[in-house]
């Protein structure tokens, strides 16, 4: 009854993860930015030369590069002294005569990229990555507006937590009146799901659903009508929520999640959209709204969270209004084993559902 | 020196244990009672059809049933709004068109007895009990009189909890002066002590005891006398105390106690009596005294269990005073591993200490 | 990465450590001192015969013999009253009839001394010790003038709280402006360093330093000139930092370190000095001040251990210029092994250094 073992925690190390914003990097001033991805801790600084990320320890007696100072280009570690620059080469040890430089001094380094305002830092140290960072969608596209990406943590596998962005029957319930009307115990109309699967995402496609009532329902289409709707989730740690009302009228929704520990996640959000109405207008509604439906999913994450750990393992039972988490699941495991092979097409089903 | 690795701890699981009050339930509104029993977290609830009681753990995803509410005959989900009945079956899913139940979707459910204000359940889920709960000692019979049961929580196994209300020689030095007066280092009146011990109970008899100085004494033989004492284990957690004076003057304390873990007990506590004085005026004085001296015990109980901890085990020294934990000890192995066959007859020794 | 098992922690039981100073037992009245080494839970109490040591266990039931009293000569635990004396033998156990005393009712004694103001104890249990406790360097001796020992508290292991005693290279940087000068990155006068190692210490003489610029360079040397500094490690835990200008002014400052924990160590430190100064004067100087050295040191030596938790394990990287860590973990090693052979001549090395 106890202790099933399983756990949804998958690690994919051969990828990107965002490590901080651009605001909260440059918010530290002459102190690095200390974080950590799957539970490896490392430091983020900024230098005339660029943004490094090492790991936070300094080789000699491993006190945290965090408790240092950035020194010009370098990091300079706060027990000794000793400065490494930010590929982690120790460039000085004071009082030493001889040379600094050596292998046994050098700290990992993290290849980073800063784009969209927020820093993507690769998860595997000391190697030169594979692929390229995920560009939120619609960021840079004209005609669209964005909010500043805001960051939020919460208790869960990036399983759990991508799977409670995407789900859509929680919306009626949990967040009963911010985003869809609560649902009549044996009511809603059906409307159709598709599911696709690629090598590198997944998504669902709902057809038919009528305008949510709630308030992004009224922004999105204050008229009423049928709106297109896709949930998205992109490897390794990507959501987007995605409403359509024709092409004038468009939101999405998009985080990047970044695996603190197995079981710990940070949310980088980032809403795009274009809508006929002022966008200044758009975003004093959305920010509040997108937080309180945040603060909701936080605390049954975090109830979540600690019932599996009470438990010592999961044990879910899924159906098919489980649209995407059983989808994403399967892509983090292929994922985990470094299996991205692309598809000859994308495994698609449908089913019913009543919102 | 340090890590006996031994522990007093022994699960008896087909049994039945105290899991609240009737009060405390009523006093929940339409949330459930959370608790546990040996680390298992489980809540009750109550529907029109009677009490239910089911493992706190949703099978969907795992959100604690405890942090749902009653709706009607069922407990629901407070993530996707998934209800049960009060045997676990799953009886609706919001959104989804097929049929809710299933094996996968049943909760487990244990068998629950209400009487005497208190709600029992059965330790093992899914099964028929094979023995009825315990009866509170005098509770029900004419002419006594009985507090309303409280409960206290304090840290130690069953064994460790059981032996201390059992424990007469701890009386005189932790409570002295409320209970038995302070011992002369070595003084006392020789008594003579009879151990009983059946295949689910255990019994001393204190022969010749002088009537106790402090207030129990008091208000039990206003006028002194010979007590008769009996001190009663009762598998698989029930303590009971019980003095006499002739056949008009009576009180017994009852504890049954609930492994809330291994090492974390909770005791439910009635006391019942009949005494040539108005019962108002018993209560006023019991009720104070009572708290007073489990405070101490649960002081030194919290003691004794994180030294245990601390030393990674338990090494005890026992004496022929320790007239019972020795006796619980062995009930409680024999009752884990299954066995309660009676004996031809009760084993049975004596001693003599100094009170 | 993560996880190299390794540390310094080192656990020599054939020798003495400070368990508390004389004050801080008298200031317990009635109540035993309550400590640890290595983990191993102990009480020091004074009774008219002596100090006693004993493991803070009951073998009773267990209950720490700290929550006792006091009662003459014996330490009496506050569950049942049975009463030990410094040797740990059990001398009464209250309402028992027979005789108290045997083996499984005898608490394992710790060998004590009090000399020079504080209380070292012997950390193996029930044995002759094989030699005597550390002596305070100077503190008996004709012309010096000696603080009262002061305890500190830190995280870190032996060799980690040791070698950041006795380690000259952090000084000028984590103390800069209290101890040494802050270093120009690129700077310092070149000094001669020799490292000579016994079987049972080890010491470092740092040849031709100017005098340290901070405070306790301008007490030893007002007119400046050129002072001899030794730095040392003995055998379990001792370290002594002194410095000499001619015969006339000398400054030693000793601490006897306690592993409380294998990670967490206590200090207990006391400075003698002979000043053409008042002695006054300079214990008005020297207090605050190696209180304030202290403070640094312990917040980066707990940055140093909770690095060294999370990462699993230690991994430094040492050079020329950690003059005494090597030596320090040599020592220890030898000396958990049980080899204190003396050595045919001393081990002696030579480098140079920029202060």
């Amino acid at each position: 009854m106890i202790g099933s073992g399983k756990s949804s925690a998958a690690r994919v190390l051969d990828d990107w993860y965002v490590a901080c914003t651009s605001a909260q990097l440059d918010a530290c001033g002459d102190k690095p930015f200390a974080t950590q991805i799957y539970g490896v801790p490392f430091i983020v600084f900024r230098t005339p030369e660029g943004v490094g990320a090492l790991l936070d320890r300094c080789p000699h007696r491993n006190v945290p590069l965090s408790e240092g100072r950035i020194d010009g280009s370098w990091i300079r570690c706060a027990y000794h002294g000793w400065a490494f620059d930010r590929v982690g080469e120790c460039r000085e040890i004071p009082t030493l005569c001889a040379e600094p430089g050596g292998k046994a001094r050098t700290v990992q380094h993290f290849a980073t990229r800063e784009q969209d305002g927020v820093v993507w830092v690769y998860a595997t140290p000391d190697v030169e990555p594979v692929r390229d960072p995920y560009v939120f969608r619609f960021a840079r596209e004209p005609g669209f507006h964005s909010g500043s990406a805001e960051t939020f943590e919460v208790e869960g596998t990036i399983h759990a937590v991508g799977e409670n962005s995407l789900d859509v029957p929680h919306t009626a319930f949990l967040h009963a009146g911010l985003f869809r009307k609560a649902s009549a115990k044996s009511g809603g109309n059906p409307i159709e799901v598709v599911v696709r699967r690629w090598h590198d995402r997944a998504e669902a496609e709902y057809i038919g659903e009528p305008r949510p009532s709630g308030i992004v329902g009224r922004l999105l289409a204050p008229q009423g009508g049928v709106v297109t709707h896709f949930d998205r989730f992109v490897l390794p740690s990507i959501t987007e929520v995605e409403y359509r009302l024709g092409e004038a009228s468009q939101i999405c929704t998009v985080s990047a999640m970044t695996p603190l520990t197995d079981t710990r996640t940070r949310l980088t959000a980032m809403i795009s959209f274009r809508l006929p109405i002022p966008a200044a207008l758009v975003k004093l509604v959305l920010g509040p709204l997108a937080r309180a439906i945040f603060r909701q999913d936080a605390r049954v994450l975090e109830q979540q969270a600690s019932a599996i750990a009470r438990f010592g393992g999961e044990s879910f039972a899924s159906t098919d209004v489980d649209a995407l988490g059983p989808q994403i699941l399967r892509l983090l495991r292929n994922a985990e084993r470094g299996d991205r092979r692309e598809l000859e097409s994308a495994h698609e089903h449908r089913f019913t559902m009543r919102v």
